[in-house]
């Protein structure tokens, strides 16, 4: 994966999705505006590089007065939204995006404002922009997002059924008690003998941990081994969450490249603590790690006492050739913590995971847990326990596996077809990753294609320097509609080529 | 509450639960009695400052021979949960208890151990006990333990039908969606407009955050308001939890005695950052705070900026007058924190929960979560926000306060018929308080009680200076069949009488 050193010039003018006010709303038109811009600036449609479109023009586009317009500005910068810069206009306050509090007035009056400066201990760092995602997907035609699922596709019998026999006797108890820091022994043995011996994972039941979601089991982890003096290496481009879980601990991050054999290692692992990888599918790019980098990453890291921390997320989605075995699953692989997920794939909202580690190192994380959450929930671990005993749980990855391989053959036909550039999507996954040209700005590209109902993701957030690729950009495939696939794309390469990147590269 | 000043004598013997070894398992006879005694020492049965029974009796009293009892004890050596004292015996190594790290030996195989010490930054404090529950509490035909219910007291029909209407649209898409960081609205709108002001709370859904439990609540606000240079008060005797989640985040722990009127407020609130307490009932004694505590506490920390942390939890639970208004309903209550759980009187398995408080407040403990785990699993948020709206959770309180009273009302008129002593329970709550005699040790107590099928808790773990409050414990009635808390309170008072306490005080 080449890095573009050069930076690619943002376009001139902002361009907002279609806002609509309705003079008949019972909420006066400057709110209606005020809710509709401040709604595209933490959807992310709102390019913070760029002004916002002039109160002149905003009155014109939209048929308002001036003063709605003025009214409804004023109150996005009295919140801090957006900033006047002076001649230039007005623009998104990139310190406050994504944790901007919400505006007190109107809504709870008997609160009155509390001193937080005092109190708080822990803001978010702002330099590193996090993953904006467009909650309301659903309502556009073409939504190619990450990390959702089709809902037509959910087992919704099973799941209900395995849920409903949860509440009988003798699984009544484990659905309902308080286990205070114990994880439901059925799940986890389900788990040792059926799905991680799949991933060639030999484990026990010491050996585990069952998390909310994967994303916990990075936060146990790294509240355990990371601190300020930890130093972690990353996959750059790689998941944004993982690495803003990390610098949250004051844990120096190292970001190492990718090619196509996937991450490059460095050339000792001397002074690096821990080391965190998508070797199965890389995140974002699908590229899966070769046998010899993992073989010399593994020796590499055992001999410099480095844990490595193996994300193996939608694993089971590879639609050519085999899978490779987990790195947790090669022999010697004590010091490989392994993260997996129940849910991700059937439907991210049951967020459901485990660890896979040292016993003595679960323990530790296990002490973490009982602290923030005691446990997981017992009643859908018991119900996943079922899914999995009786065989629905493997049936479901099978169907799930081959819906996506024929979402993935249409989506990266549909690209050859009308993109000019050439793809080459590895085959596996729920995404495809797009380098455009030098020349392309994927938040100007996203906000255009919404406005063709097309909703796609911006590449540039996954690198440690964003400014500097932004010609990149992902294509999520397991939430949209096979039937939709092509259209979408064909609506993309209108976009790409009204913006004149078709012809480019 | 008194608090006895003189340090109760140990009794001299250490007293074990019976322990059955089988010559016809195929688990060696050795191992078969060490991993018994591990499950003593990990449910807290054995007391700890007491030397475990000689190989010679345990020998004797087990009808195994030397050698057999003596691999045992090496085994638990060799792994260090128990020490050998020069000429004393055998102790409890109490560094290592309820963080013991399992054996690895045999069931893991390919695991090579990890040098943790250099990796793991956080131990866990092992200065103050957690709180060790009985796990198998459900064999004994006893079980006055707290934090548990009743299984079929538990609304199966409703939830199941909850949960499966939340798979049909509009709400799949809820239950099954990625929300990042997002509440279910459903969800956040009952509880706003149907839960709190039940409690006197007027909110708006930016005042909400819903969480695995309240544990995570109070996690997520100890992590945010909370570090080395911060100082909490908390009740004393109070919740251990919670003692134990501020204390990791290095805060100084002020405890506060309580008293008849609950707890005693400081002459000065100037130097408390924040206060944790449990106005409605205190947590272990179940006292209500009284108005004019309430009034002045509100006053005081208004004024120093202390922020208040109630936690509020079985507030539905009061059997006689009327339910006392949360602190967080007075006006001018905008530096209170409010912690409720949706599940721990319905099922304490369920872990769902969530915190009223300033806007700004609860995005930043939503930023929080989002690094933790997300959000939490939009199924049941959805299932448990049906319930509500179609008046089924409020009707399940109801059934459940009618249930918990009648036990209320057996267990004190037996605790008066068969115990010599005045116990007086506030009618409130799940669990009843009692303090005995100064001479008696609530360890050995327990270890006894166990011995004749009762599950009792201990009180002195509640204490900041547990060993100075050996004489206190506590009887919950939430998951004992009614018709077995008389016969119980009948055996705890034998146990009582044979140990000579009945006739004290």
């Amino acid at each position: 994966m080449a890095i573009d050193q050069e930076k690619p010039e943002l376009p001139e003018q902002q361009v907002l999705a279609p806002i609509s006010i309705s003079s008949e709303s019972p909420e006066p038109l400057y709110r209606q505006l005020r809710l509709a811009l401040e709604h595209q600036i933490h959807a992310g449609t709102i390019v913070q590089g760029l002004p916002l479109p002039s109160s002149r023009e905003l009155s014109r586009e939209l048929g308002l007065s001036r003063n709605t317009v003025n009214a409804a500005l004023q109150e996005l910068l009295a919140s801090g939204l957006i900033e006047s810069h002076a001649r230039r206009g007005y623009f998104v306050n990139s310190q406050l995006l994504g944790r901007q509090p919400p505006a007190q007035e109107g809504t709870s009056r008997n609160y009155r404002p509390l001193d937080l400066r005092r109190h708080i201990k822990s803001w978010v760092a702002a330099d590193s922009p996090e993953i904006t995602k467009i909650s309301n997907w659903r309502d556009y035609p073409y939504p190619f997002v990450a990390g959702q699922v089709e809902e037509s596709d959910f087992p919704r019998l099973a799941w209900a059924r395995a849920l409903r026999d949860s509440l009988d006797p003798p699984h009544l108890h484990f659905a309902l008690r308080d286990s205070v820091d114990e994880d439901d022994p059925y799940l986890v043995e389900m788990l040792c003998q059926r799905v991680l011996p799949a991933r060639g994972i030999i484990a026990a039941p010491e050996n585990i941990l069952i998390t909310a979601g994967s994303q916990q089991g990075l936060d146990l982890l790294a509240q355990t081994i990371m601190n300020d003096e930890t130093t972690v290496a990353v996959e750059d481009p790689g998941y944004v969450d993982a690495r803003h879980t990390f610098a949250r601990t004051g844990a120096s991050v190292l970001a190492l490249p990718v090619d196509a054999q996937g991450v490059v290692p460095p050339d000792s692992f001397n002074g690096i603590d821990a080391f965190y990888l998508t070797p199965s599918h890389h995140s974002p790019t699908n590229v899966t790690l070769s046998a010899s980098r993992r073989r010399s990453i593994l020796d590499a890291t055992a001999s410099s006492g480095t844990i490595i921390i193996e994300d193996d997320y939608d694993s089971e989605f590879r639609y050519r050739g085999k899978p490779t075995p987990a790195l947790k699953a090669l022999t010697n692989s004590a010091h490989v913590v392994y993260l997996g997920s129940f849910t991700k794939f059937l439907a991210p909202g049951l967020r459901m995971g485990y660890v896979v580690a040292d016993p003595q190192l679960v323990e530790v994380l296990r002490s973490q847990r009982r602290y923030r959450i005691r446990h997981i929930a017992g009643h859908p671990q018991r119900a996943m326990a079922l899914m999995i005993d009786s065989g629905q749980y493997q049936r479901t990855i099978s169907r799930r596996r081959t819906q996506l391989q024929r979402k993935w053959s249409k989506l990266t036909e549909s690209l050859d077809a009308h993109l000019s550039w050439k793809v080459n999507a590895p085959p596996g996954g729920v995404t495809v990753w797009i380098k455009g040209p030098a020349q392309l700005d994927c938040r100007l590209l996203m906000q255009r294609c919404l406005r063709q109902g097309v909703v796609i993701e911006r590449g540039d957030v996954f690198f440690s320097n964003s400014s500097a690729h932004r010609n990149y950009f992902r294509l999520g495939f397991a939430a949209i509609n096979v039937n939709a696939i092509d259209p979408g794309v064909r609506r993309l390469a209108t976009v790409l080529n009204d913006m004149g990147y078709l012809e480019l590269d």
